[in-house]
């Protein structure tokens, strides 16, 4: 197709060998051999996604900080968990996660079913004490009972249930049909010539040897930000304080190093980087191009690349509201 | 009608002249003439019914404590607001709230519109500083331009549009066929015998004088709780404590008299009463007999009025989720 060849040849421009693969963004994503999608899985995922009731306060649920009715995410620097609390890290988007070889920011997790077990029992986020507490709460439920009978068979209420249907609902949320998938299938009038112009030099400046792939976020995993030290903007945003990769592993060469999140809908979730420190898509880019290509970008670049990003911006599936079950005994104050 | 002509003699034994309308609930709530429901407003007052923007830390939305999810409330005592405070009163449910004569428990709104505007800029609630706050966020996002444009007209963002669109979404907000309203429509299998025997032993106590019509919260406004002075319960539950009506009015008379809340779905919306002391349906069953006329009921009478309390739990409609408009500068931390 032109575009591949198009891309393929800007690139060539810059040495670099990675392979930018010009791919419409998948209408399916792939699941686990243990965990194969459902209808019953996905309905219930989408339940306890949205049940402030997995929060130990009952106020906070998976969509309080990655709001399927938003951008997937918060739009805040630090998301705000059980009794007001504040995470050190911006909450990535939900929207097309399914893709990411790895979750978290720090890529801790291997998999959808393992992140979701994360936040439930993290206690600056939903506070729960245990997931034994969660699936105790679960099962006084009877909806839920059903639900899990439904998805998994009688009496399956667990922790690793509860993680496969969140995982099984959060693989559907995908944001296929963007001007920029409609382009790569060959409509030409799809992306603007500003937008064209914006991938052309993206591709040229070397942006796509990370963010590649169908959500541009590959070829490989993690990559370490900020490449170039500059002390005026890291006075500025104290990229480097938080140390990424390296606080899972403790490795010092990890430093620094961040999985390498999609662009895709990347104009919807401001603010920008882990920590969510720049609040506007045009200064995330001239700070990526200088703190990771050295290169200082024109007022113009800038805003053509803004113009492809937005171009990366895809069709929300129309969900329907899940309905929570009620429990006649509250739990709460 | 069989079950009308049943209620209206079983009515007439304990005396009472009020008319007990064994009506189904109606499909339609009617609105006001100057804010006719149209679907551009209705799914514009979604948005803004289910946006934390509208709230000062971006993370309280009505929705929140009147989670159209569950039982139209929070199944909470006391709401959480931002920051974490609580509220002071059990939130009422949104679902049916159309056919509220009053809105808040106190009853000091007149309409839905006129309760839309209260939350948003209450400092425990929702916290704006003021409702130009709000309105200068709306008009910060591009989707909300259009979204009140297609409602009302060019440049149409003001707090009176936007409360106006959220009553007329929460005027969608009712949930019919319930077994009750299936029973009284002729299909007498839709209780079961235990459902009517509670519903008789209901209008023979006399609940039925004050919960009456097709919402089960007429035919008057308020009523005094508790009636009867108990200094034993009163001791437990603090009833008394808020004085209701009285905090708005000032007038000693109006002390303790509070909105007839409507009992479709009291099923799904533990706890129970003003302050949410009562954390199950028997025990608020008890006590309304206890308190309001006097009466002790056997575990037989309350298990019958629970089992029909049940029958007035309806069908939710199926609602889509709203897609919440981005603003590409956060407005949060």
């Amino acid at each position: 197709m032109f575009k591949i060849r198009l891309l393929v040849s800007a690139l060539a421009l810059t040495g670099s060998m990675s392979v930018v693969a010009a791919e419409a963004l998948p209408t399916k994503a792939p699941a686990p051999a243990d965990n194969p999608t459902t209808a019953e899985k996905v309905a219930l995922g989408q339940m306890l996604y949205h049940d402030p009731r997995l929060s130990s306060s009952g106020t906070v649920s998976c969509a309080s900080c990655h709001n399927t009715m938003l951008g997937g995410d918060d739009n805040r620097g630090g998301s705000v968990g059980v009794g007001g609390q504040i995470g050190g890290r911006s909450a990535p988007t939900v929207w097309n996660s399914a893709f990411n070889k790895v979750q978290f920011w720090d890529g801790r997790a291997a998999s959808l079913e393992e992140q979701a077990a994360g936040p439930v029992t993290n206690p600056i986020e939903m506070g729960m004490k245990s997931w034994d507490d969660v699936v105790a709460r679960l099962k006084k439920i009877e909806g839920y009972q059903k639900a899990f009978e439904k998805a998994f068979g009688k009496d399956s209420i667990s922790k690793d249930t509860a993680t496969k249907a969140i995982a099984a609902y959060e693989r559907t949320l995908i944001t296929p049909n963007s001007a920029y998938d409609k382009y790569v299938k060959g409509d030409k009038s799809a992306m603007t010539e500003q937008q064209v112009r914006g991938m052309n030099k993206a591709v040229e400046l070397g942006c796509t040897s990370c963010h590649s792939g169908p959500a541009f976020n590959g070829p490989g995993t993690f990559q370490k930000f900020p490449v170039i030290d500059n002390g005026y903007f890291e006075a500025q945003y104290d990229f480097k304080k938080d140390k990424g990769l390296a606080e899972v592993t403790g490795k010092e060469e990890d430093e620094n190093f961040w999985k390498v999140p999609t662009l895709r809908n990347v104009a919807l979730t401001a603010p920008y980087f882990h920590n969510g420190k720049v609040k506007t898509l045009d200064k995330a880019v001239k700070l990526m191009a200088k703190l990771q290509l050295g290169k200082d970008l024109s007022d113009a670049e800038i805003a053509d690349i803004v113009a492809f990003l937005d171009a990366l911006t895809g069709e929300f599936p129309e969900q329907k509201m899940p309905r929570l079950p009620a429990y006649s005994g509250n739990t709460f104050n």
